[in-house]
């Protein structure tokens, strides 16, 4: 193990005691969770609650929003204080797994494995992954097998084999069309509402609803409310808006709800079919994770629901799970099924 | 005349000859255009071609990109120098149109009066309108009856009965569904290459022929390639990538543009409706002119004339024009033409 550059911030390891431990970390662009649990077996069932001994939060750790070396900087930090809260120090540390939004190429994977490298002793195993793999784990309690749908202000469906491949479909933003998602619903709402009042497009009750969410009162108005603050996360907050308006009939806001179901069930189905993972007669078990503002329930309109229903009549094996444990928790699970699995291995080797 | 701030820019005005002339202005985002005319008769047919004294150009000015104190400073500074050029001083100025992107309210235009007042002798008459309307008066020749549909980066149709009616339809930019626009095309043919590559949707020719265009080698790093510069322009200069794969039978190409057919059709037949250019039968005769690059023609797919098809399927009286002066010499008419008007509304009240 190197000097980190950082050292004080390990300071706090000299009152440590040596009880095994594993870390999960969740890195997104909002917010980075830590998780420290006790090595545990991972014989089904797993015990309920999960023993957990830390979580520790901080700020953005996507590489790609706020820099390689700020991003660095908040990893090693929120991974200290999950051990420091728990008693721990890195040398008890069996397995980290870190995973990342902005994580998308094996070049970006092998950058922060590099520097994880320099942090941790030798013996500690190592995962970096895309915070997508984080979703799926948290629904598969560890298992790197099915796929996983989140739709919250963007969305993305991620998957894998249990023999390790992997595929992803959307995930590319709002320009390239990632429509089923939470930014995608409401800017077709917003848009519904000019076209309502320029003349092409039907009148909807999105118009009222909106403006008064907004405090605005001309639909003209939208256009510079719009384009003061391009943040998505700002547009996607206007789903419930959308939801509610369908609830109450509105056939505008249901067509865009109903467009949003179909776009999301692309995805997985994408997904599914390049991995194979129904098996060849369409009817294997496989696990859907479904994640996400978006596809939580509602009073009547459940977005999850249906496309859930939609991807069923397909794929009869689906097997849906709304996760009951964050994704940080399903990060480090991960990470100790993944050292397991590498351990027998090497027995086997030796 | 009040003195106004930058003196220093009409000093030239010392050397002026006494003739009469007429100042039009297109202000886009991008640069903005003076033109200086001499008064002439209004009776048809004009000249052609038209005399012109002198033309000026400068950059932005739109108070909505660079502020009202920077965009006020460059259409002054882009009125004097096309004065100077032509020999002119305020004087002689008869009228002044300036037609300027950003002018969406009453109060922009408003506000833009008053510093023009201060700018210019009390005799001369002073237009402001948004830049859409020099488009249209310069297909019209400075008539401000019809509509305009311009189709470039963005899209925007506007128009105007004889009896000074207005009405638009989209130009609400891209996150408000502004599809027919270049940016439109260019976003939808980006969507379809990430959508052939994740398994969403069918294979393209846009795939190979915009990842040669953008030098890129696989379609995933166009989720970089698009958020590094999220400029609306740098997006739209895809079109001609889209239109070669239309014209070499590529079917989700096609299908894009003739999306993008109806959707500016749309917006002109919203217009058209709410001002009844249209006549109560249908049939009346009224312009409609066509601006911007995307309706201009192709080798095959011509943009433009698909959609007069459309138009005038329904309306008969539709009059294509496709202008042959630019739309700072629409303004410049569109002056001489308003304040003729004012002047026999006068003196037929003496």
């Amino acid at each position: 193990m190197k000097r980190c550059r950082n050292g004080e911030i390990w300071d706090f390891e000299a009152m440590a005691t040596g009880r095994e431990v594993i870390l999960g970390l969740d890195g997104g662009t909002t917010s980075t969770v830590c998780i420290c649990m006790p090595v545990i077996s991972m014989s089904q069932p797993l015990p309920d609650p999960l023993p957990l001994l830390a979580r520790a939060v901080a700020g953005c750790s996507n590489h790609n929003s706020v820099g390689e070396d700020a991003a660095r900087e908040t990893l090693e930090q929120v991974m200290a204080d999950a051990l420091s809260k728990s008693g721990s120090s890195r040398s008890a540390v069996r397995a980290v797994c870190l995973a990342v939004s902005g994580v998308n190429h094996p070049t970006d994977q092998q950058r922060i494995l590099n520097w994880l490298r320099d942090i941790f002793p030798r013996h500690v195993r190592l995962y970096v992954h895309n915070d997508a793999v984080a979703a799926l784990a948290c629904g598969t309690m560890g298992q790197l097998h099915g796929c996983v749908l989140i739709a919250g202000t963007g969305t993305i469906a991620y998957g894998f084999t249990e023999d390790g491949r992997d595929a992803r479909a959307a995930g590319a933003g709002p320009i390239l069309g990632d429509w089923g998602s939470g930014y995608g619903i409401a800017a077709q709402a917003l848009t519904a509402v000019i076209r309502a009042y320029d003349g092409r497009g039907p009148h909807t009750m999105l118009t009222s609803n909106i403006l008064r969410t907004l405090d605005l009162s001309s639909p003209d108005e939208l256009i510079g409310w719009t384009y003061a603050d391009p943040s998505w996360a700002r547009i996607a907050a206007l789903v419930p808006e959308v939801v509610s308006c369908a609830e109450a009939g509105d056939e505008v806001a249901n067509r865009i709800l109903r467009d949003s179901v179909q776009e999301l069930a692309l995805s997985v189905k994408a997904v599914v079919q390049r991995l194979g993972l129904c098996g060849e007669d369409g009817t294997d078990s496989f696990p859907l994770v479904m994640v996400g503002g978006v596809l939580e329930a509602n009073s009547r309109w459940d977005i999850g629901k249906e496309v859930i229903k939609y991807i069923s009549k397909e794929y009869s094996g689906a097997f849906p799970i709304r996760p009951k444990v964050e994704p940080a928790v399903g990060a480090a699970l991960l990470a100790w099924n993944s050292s397991m699995k590498e351990s027998k291995k090497e027995a086997y080797i030796r």
